[in-house]
């Protein structure tokens, strides 16, 4: 079995006013593949949906060496590495035109039964990844576990119409732009290579009030957004390097 | 001279939760299409930028008779209805693969001179619009001229990073956004045939504090972001049909 392989340019819509791609802009391309893939190797969420099952994003992270500029073309890799019952590992590379990796990510994914909200144990559905698991290494570090955050949020923000997705869940791009919002744009604005990790606790739904924690150390940032009720939602961890 | 001529998809970051393209991710769209129809053209951004100059929205209203579904293709076409000393008037058509007319629109541009921020005599740079002007009518009324609301702010928003463009400018999406974040959500989940006019008075920069204040009456909702000094930015109105 081989790597996928999907072209993609930098459009308009995922760059930021430094005329690079954004980090959430990366970040929809990325899960944008993750999807494609799953639907032409045949279990996609469509496939699931049949049974009322739907893929969830539980962990990922992302390693970036350089932002790469407005209508650059580049080539994304993606496969999937290995499952156990909770989880399957999708892996990417991102290669641009001179053959540079210069992007590298790791997510983590959960089936999840729609009916009960729980976890689906992958070998009730043995199918999913017959024959498609291909036997090459992560191209980085698995994305970590992140801890909770305490004190004052520095962002309060309702959940609207123009963060959810189709499931009316805070959209995972929206989540990105909130933590970027809150740092200092000097700081975006000479980012160039990172490492992203996310964990994702909780659905955030339409009408919710999000609070979002932050903590810097030096140029390690680490957020995490809580509802209403203090639940969890989703943590982060940007390291600039 | 001949309309020119652009295929575009819906691609899924232009829609919303209905899976549907949202009123700013068509928006986007269109003006996507009048900036490369003006650099392939010869005047764009890049050309008018020798000079210092560059090309601001004045007004633009949109008349849309159902919102095409993700992956839809569709054709636009693209023309220079007439200028005068201080506006350009570009039309849009967008057709669908059935042939039907399923939305219009009708924008209205000045030449700005970013030394003095004052606009430019369209005339002073003859050779801009010079056998670019295609004799067809307007496909719908031109945008209207919006008056001032008074009230209070339903929506208060401080422009950060994931606002701007690269002038560091509140972007026209992100304007759409909010006011569509304000409307009932049940509104934009049947929303299908609409007339949108917006008109720009002033930019808002980044850190600016913007206050939306929106006024309904039947199907229309009015909408005006002011600054902290009170002074207008942008106004719009949604008719429903």
């Amino acid at each position: 079995m081989e790597k996928s392989v999907f072209k993609f340019t930098i459009a308009p819509q995922y760059v930021d006013f430094t005329s690079r791609a954004s980090v959430s802009g990366l970040l929809d391309i990325i899960l944008h593949a993750a999807g494609q893939d799953a639907y032409r190797r045949g279990f996609g969420i469509d496939v699931l949906a049949e049974k009322n099952y739907g893929w969830v994003l539980s962990r990922i992270c992302v390693e970036v060496d350089y932002l790469p500029k407005e209508y650059t073309e580049f080539t994304l890799y993606t496969w999937i590495g290995g499952y156990n019952r909770l989880a399957s590992t999708r892996n990417f590379e991102l290669v641009d035109a001179e053959g540079n990796l210069f992007a590298r990510a790791v997510s983590q994914w959960c089936m999840l039964d729609f009916a009960t909200r729980m976890p689906v144990d992958m070998n009730t559905l043995a199918k999913v990844h017959e024959g498609t698991i291909v036997d090459a290494p992560s191209p980085c570090a698995a994305p970590r576990r992140i801890g909770a955050l305490e004190g004052e949020p520095v962002l309060v923000h309702k959940v609207a119409y123009s963060d959810i997705d189709f499931n009316r869940h805070m959209n995972t791009m929206r989540y990105i732009d909130l933590m970027s919002d809150s740092m200092p744009i000097e700081q975006l604005e000479a980012l160039n290579s990172f490492r992203l990790d996310l964990n994702f606790v909780k659905e955030a739904r339409y009408g919710d009030i999000l609070k979002l924690y932050s903590e810097t150390c030096d140029n390690t940032y680490t957020f995490e957004f809580k509802n209403d009720a203090a639940e969890s939602l989703c943590r982060a961890i940007i390291e600039i390097k």
